[in-house]
Formats: C-alpha cells, structure tokens, sequence
C-alpha cells in the first residue's frame, strides 16, 4: 500500500489525502463536502472524545445537549455572530416530501416553515436562549456545561477532516457571574486543550491569543493553540473564547448578584473538532502510511501468527495467550489477527501503513527460541525479545513511542520557527515555511496588507515566551512582542 | 419537590411530564418538536451509550459516521422507505443567509440548492449507497457497523423523550453474505437489547416480531422488545430488522461469492434511542419522584454532611474520606455534598426527587457512634450501619435495589398481562389496560378493525410462550398462536 502513496516531498498535500482514503481513515460522501469517517478513523475520534470528555469531567464540567436547529431570528440577534455565520448556513425551509406524479418525490410546498431554521454551525444562540430560564440568581452559577455534537457550515472548499461542511466536535458553553472568573474558565479551557494536544495527541503547541481581526464571531477574546504541520503551516487546533456578556445582553440573561443587583451573566464558549484527526495525521506520519501515537491508536499492539497450517496456529495461540491476557489486563489494547485468508506479509504491510504502534509476529522459530519479534511503527525498528518480557516491557515502548513522536514534532517545530526583523527578510522566510516571529504595529491594516502580499496570517500573539519589545517589521511603529506569522490550513 | 408532583394514579401522563421537567432531566426548546436534554437527563443517556456501546463492541461491532443530510433522490430509491419517512422530513434547500436593509437577515434566494437534502431520519439509504464502495467480495463481509447520531422526523405530536422531532440514537447497519447469516445477526441484536432492557434498565420485555403493518419501512421483517409502563400502556422500547436484499438491490450493492458469482448483500439495521431516558422513568418512578436503577444512576450514592459549622463539616469529611475512596476504587459513583449554601433538608429532598440509589448521612452524633445513616430510595427504608461496614455493603445495596426495581416491574407486568378468548372480553380488558394475549387470524383488516375500535395495536407476536393455537377473537378463523394486544407509547 505505501508503494501507492504520494511520498510527503512531492505532493505533501497529496500525500495527506491520499493516506486518509488508503488507510481507511474517511472518504468524501455524495453529499458535497460531507465526509463519511469509516471505522478506523472514528477510533482514532473516539479515544479523543474518551480523553477529552474525562478531561472536563475532572474540570467539574457536565455534558447535555441542545437542539440542531436554531430559529433564523436567534442568530441575528447578536450582530457579529450572524455576520460571521450567515455565509455558511444550511438552511431548512420545509418539513414534507410528497409524491408526485410527474417528478417522483418532491417537497411538499404546503408543508413550508413559517421561520426558516438553520442547522447549527456553533450553538451560543441556541444555549443562552436556554439559559435566560436556568438563570435566576448567583446560587445558579456557574453553568459549566459541554455538548457532543455534530455542526454544519456549509464551506466552498473542504478537505478531509480539516474543513467539512458537517463535523463532529464538542463545544463548552459556560455561564458565570463575574468577568474574573469567565476569563479564568477560558484559560483554564485553553490549558486542557494545550495538555490533550502535547500529552495524548503529541503535538507540541503553542498558546496564545487572536488577533481582533480573526476572533470568534462575537468573542471579546479569542484564545487559540496553534500547531506546526510538517510542511510548516500551521493549523490551528483548538480555540477557547471570552465572550463577555455579548450573548447574555443579546437574550437577555440577567441574574441577581450577591449583592441582591440585576446584572447580565459573563461566558465563555470553548472547541475542538475531528479536525484534531487531520492534525494528527498530518503531525505524525510518514512516506510508509500513518502514524498513531500509542494513547490514541484504536488497537495499540497487533499480534501476527506466522503458521503454515491450523495446528501451528493453535500452538501460537498456546504460546502467546497468557502473555496477551496479562497485556489487557494493563489496558493494553490488542489484536490477535489470525484471519486465514490473508498472508503474514500482508498484515505485516496492512498493520504498518495503518499505523498501529506495535507490531508482534511469532513463527515456529520463535516458539522454539522462546522468542517473538517486536517492530516499532515509529522508527521502523525491530528487535527480538523474550516472550517472558513482553508483558514488562511492552507499556514502556508503547510510553517511548508517545514521547519518541512528540520529541520528533517539537524539534521539527523548533527548526522552523525563527526570528526576523525586516519584511524583506520576512518574504524569504515565509516562503520557506514554518512559524516567523516577527514584530507587529497591532493594527488591523498591517495584519491584511501581510496577508494578501504573503498568504501569512498572524497565528497567535503568544501567552509565552520572550517579551521583548520593537518595531513593526511593516511600519517600523513600536510593538510591544514579536507575534508568530505562518501559512495556515 | 415531590409536594408538586401530579400523582400517578390522579394524571399519569401529566405526572410523567412535571418529573421530566420538575427533576431537570430534560424540557422544551423554542424549536418547535426538539427538546434540550438537561445534565441530569443526559447522565444517564451518557451511562446508556456506554453500557450498550460496550456489548456492541463486545458482538464485534465497530462504530463510524455518516452525513447527516441525505439527497432526496436517494431517500426515494427504496419505495416503501420514502413512503415511510416521506411525510416527515426535515428538507434543507439553502446554504447561505444574507442581510436584506428591509427584513434584516433573510435566505439567499441566489444559495439554492440544485437538489434538496433531507435531514436523516434514519440512514439505511445513505449507507448502503456507501457500502457500494467498500464491498467488491465476501471476503469484504460481514460489515458490523454502528453509529451514534441524531436523527430528525418531524412528529407533529411531541413528548418529551418518548416523541421528539430530533432525537438521539443508535443505529447499527450491517452487511453479509449469506441470508442466514443476516437473520442471525437481526436475532443477536434483539437479544442484545433485550439483556440491556433486562440488566441495566430493569426492564422485563418480551421480544416478538411485528406485524406486516408495524414493520420498519424497507423490511423484510422486524423484531422487537415491547415493555410495560406502570399504567399498563406498552412501550417498543428497541426494533432490530432484517433488511433481505432490498437496500442492496435499490443501490447496487453488489459482491462475489464463494463461488464466483454476483449476489446482492444481506442487510440489518437495528436501533435504540433516547425514547429509552423516557421509558427507563416511565417504568421505575413514584409519586416521590425519579427512580433510577443503580447501573444507570449518573451518580449512585449521595453523601449528605449534616454540619454546624466549617469545623464540623471538616471533621465529617476527615470521618468518612477513607470509605469514600474506597467505594470510589471498587468503581461506585460517590458524591459528598460539601455545598454550604443549601441546608441537609433541602439535599434531601432533591436526592430523593431526583432519583439518587442511595444516600448517605452523617451527622456529629454519627461520628461519636461510628455509625452512618443510610436511606435507599426504591423503597425509602433508612437503617444506620457501622461506617467500617459501608465499603463492603454499598456494592451490595445498589445489586439489591437494581434486582428489587426489575422485579417490581415484572410483577406489575405479570400482573396486568392475561389472556382473553372473546372480543367482547377483549374491549373490556383493554380499558383495564396491561398486554391482553388473543388469538389473531394474520390478517390486516382484523387488526385495522381492533385499532379502529379500541385504540389497541398488536405490540409483537411473542418469540417465547404458548404456542397453542386457536381461533381469532375477531373473526373466528384459525389463529397459530396468540399475539400481545395493548395500547402503546
């Protein structure tokens, strides 16, 4: 299968699409810019979801779940969130189809909605309408609610996983009674979402802060981690929003403070997406096929019989199933695979183009040596190990393949970000690829006069890092830190 | 709370509707049909998924996601599935909003879509277009593919959980090679339902197979799990079908067999939904408020500090920690309720309301006496045990009030299930409610003229039981075996 894949260098775009129809992560359905995510790619999504959700949970959030459909007149009521969404709604208009004798079936155009209902792209209108009746006083908050849910925005250009009209994602929407602690729940959002990254996904990011310019519509702030692909664009891989009390004022959610005042309630709204599978992807694999790290690979160890026939088999099974059960009961996820009609070789092919971790293969030999052959996906290696090792020493290569991967990002990162001074140099650098860092006169025509002579955008003006203060590389006025600068998915 | 609570036996159905709304599990959305599922409500919608999530998996299911929106052409292929469905489709026809100076944000008329897309009520016809791709021979099958989703069909009349325009469900979609092999797997997930109404919701059910007119729209037949709710109405609370070949058939889904030859793929689907939240309340909940089973509980046991001040709440907590933690590591979902807001009674009260198993309190004279107060809530009975003894007996409790919630529901069932011979017994019993077991000659007209005339529906012909035959109540004509009538959800 890899024999068939585009190799990075040449077509790194290529490369990515091809890897997620080969390995059977998604494909593009009929229904334009809607992607079915097939088996193996929704269990890469599940364990994100199984980390993730844990992850609030242990933050003291809950999950609960709101409608699809949000009334035409509810997102116009804040203006910056329509302006921001209009462009890209699904919009339902009936509610019956009816047979007709000339065309088949065609809508029913009696059964026509009085208001048109869009499918949510993003549900704060649909939440703070239902939170103005859970809101009465300060004892009702905060609301530290999550929602699992698929979202709609009907874009132009879709690429698998990255940008679909449909996708599956969470989105928190929390509601508190003062500004202090809206703004601690963002950040707090932000840093869950900056450990998932580097600790499950392993992908090193760094956090930051929006620009006006590309902040959530109807955010007062918008923070964001921003990660490096291997080609040097950045993808942005999660955003946590202060909204104020921009939604609260737009339906009319009031509580009465401690102090027995009416005040409108503060919020903040946070997300990620399956778009964190095509960050995956595009973070870790390689010309050989996909690339999983251990934490999130839907089947960690997959365990390969090599026998001529079914009583070598059974006897392989003898041999290697005490040690496989001692594996799950550690949690390790396992596959015996021994599926008759297809080849050692095959699966052998088959295991590392789908990018599971660790792959075992035992033939008679093994039996013999009291041996298995143990081949690390990442690095390609392989070594021979005693079967009475595997069970100790298996958790330890699954837990140095994870950092191996995470290592490998970070000084891939660390490569291509670099200082610059001058725009000039700025031109050059950015054709290159990766992330630039470079001063900026914070206004919003240097950020577009960049961006339309150089694709780049402003990532993020990061939370971290050296403060040093200079000059505009566009204007040479006074700026107050370098911001990184990149090409973007 | 309870004190407003309509009682059971003076309005069932209004009973049903305050304990939805009064216990938080879910309300209303201004979305004509849709509701929000609340916290609570989601709790055990979330414990559900998992529950049913793991015995799929357990049956070598694997989970995926298909698009939401389905092409109404595609909807219309499978003739007596768009009959189904076709009057109660959601229909999207535009995908972009616009500002207009005189009406403020309104569809854009230019953003039409070429063909409209539907909403999926339920995804057999955009699936089995997939699976198009993905089967060529029968070494491709079985596929064993669920997938969690909502799903939109728009009921005009609505109830929260048991009716709603959007709901969440499940829905499994396989594809094999042989027709055996189909039933099978229809059969096997009837059985799995069937242990999950059992064991986790305390549920007796009958599994049965509907008739011709109660079968799913594009079936060749439906299997089905029928409960009884307390006031004797039948509830379906899971269907499983056996889809023959005409799916394959209406979207060329072809493969080659064995023997080198075209044939078209067998095919199931089979499904559960959030109707279950409604039935699971429906089935175990009193005039005190929500009752729910220990495996389902969001939270199982409720720790209730009864302090005087800061000094004594510390003391409680240093006195009951240990067990805490100890029950919490044999996997018991604790809560200790250190809220210093709200007072003991009030706690209570809203444990009790909304269906916590168990409750713990503990008091200053608790701790002299090493003693805490433990209350269950299927049959509101307090005794005070010794604190050492609570890690070894809680486990115990919630076993006994799971096994005591199923019982109770199988006597009621017993209880309001017999057999009628005459139609004039027949009208009569049926106002008495509960499954009346009657003879049925098979035929349409008989079972249209019993609807007509006594609300009631044939809920399944019973896979177990008697087999004796005899002769329809109706009609007089020979009956194989006796059906189950009742009036249903």
């Amino acid at each position: 299968m890899a024999d068939n894949l585009t190799k990075r260098a040449d077509d790194y775009a290529q490369w990515y699409n091809d890897l997620v129809l080969k390995a059977d992560l998604a494909e593009h359905s009929d229904v334009r810019g809607c992607m079915v995510i097939k088996p193996h790619g929704y269990g890469v999504w599940e364990k994100m979801r199984a980390a993730l959700d844990g992850m609030f949970k242990e933050t003291g959030h809950v999950n609960a779940y709101f409608p699809l459909f949000i009334p035409k007149s509810y997102l116009a009521k804040e203006a910056s969130h329509v302006e921001g969404f209009a462009k890209e709604c699904a919009v339902v208009t009936h509610y019956r189809l009816k047979s007709d004798p000339e065309h088949g079936v065609v809508v029913d155009p009696t059964a026509k909605l009085e208001e048109e209902l869009i499918i949510r792209p993003t549900s704060e209108t649909i939440i703070w309408n239902t939170y103005r009746g859970w809101v009465k006083s300060y004892r009702d908050l905060p609301l530290l609610i999550n929602q699992w849910a698929n979202v709609v925005r009907w874009e132009m250009r879709t690429r698998l996983f990255l940008r679909t009209a449909e996708f599956l994602w969470q989105e928190g929407h929390t509601a508190h009674a003062t500004e202090k602690e809206a703004v601690e729940e963002t950040e707090r959002m932000l840093d869950v979402y900056a450990r998932f990254a580097e600790e499950w996904l392993a992908i090193p990011v760094i956090r930051g802060v929006k620009t006006a310019s590309e902040r959530f519509a109807g955010a007062v702030e918008t923070y964001c981690i921003e990660a490096m692909m291997q080609d040097g664009k950045a993808l942005q891989a999660g955003t946590s929003h202060f909204l104020g009390q921009n939604f609260a004022k737009a339906f009319d959610v009031l509580f009465t403070n401690k102090e027995n005042k009416q005040e409108h309630v503060w919020a903040t709204s946070w997300g990620v997406s399956t778009r964190l599978v095509g960050a995956l992807i595009m973070t870790h694999s390689d010309d050989n096929g996909l690339v999983l790290p251990p934490k999130l690979a839907p089947v960690q160890v997959a365990v390969v019989p090599i026998a001529k026939n079914a009583e070598q088999l059974e006897a392989i099974r003898a041999y290697i199933t005490p040690t496989l059960t001692a594996l799950r009961a550690r949690g390790v996820t396992v596959k015996f695979d021994d599926d008759d009609t297809k080849k050692p070789g095959w699966k052998f092919a088959e295991y590392e183009f789908k990018g599971y971790p660790v792959r075992i293969a035992i033939g008679p030999r093994d039996m013999e040596n009291g041996t298995v052959e143990v081949a690390r996906r990442d690095t390609l290696e392989k070594q021979v190990m005693a079967v009475t090792d595997i069970d100790g020493k298996i958790e330890h290569l699954l837990s140095a393949i994870q950092e191996n991967l995470f290592q490998k990002a970070l000084a891939l990162r660390e490569r291509y970000t670099r200082a610059v001074d001058t725009y000039e140099e700025f031109k050059v650098a950015i054709e290159e690829g990766g992330f630039i860092l470079a001063h900026w006169d914070g206004t919003a025509g240097t950020e577009e006069k960049v961006k339309n002579e150089t694709k780049a955008t402003i990532r993020c003006i990061p939370l971290e890092g050296d403060r040093t203060p200079g000059r505009c590389m566009v204007t040479g006025a006074p700026s107050e830190r370098r911001v990184i600068f990149a090409r973007a998915y």
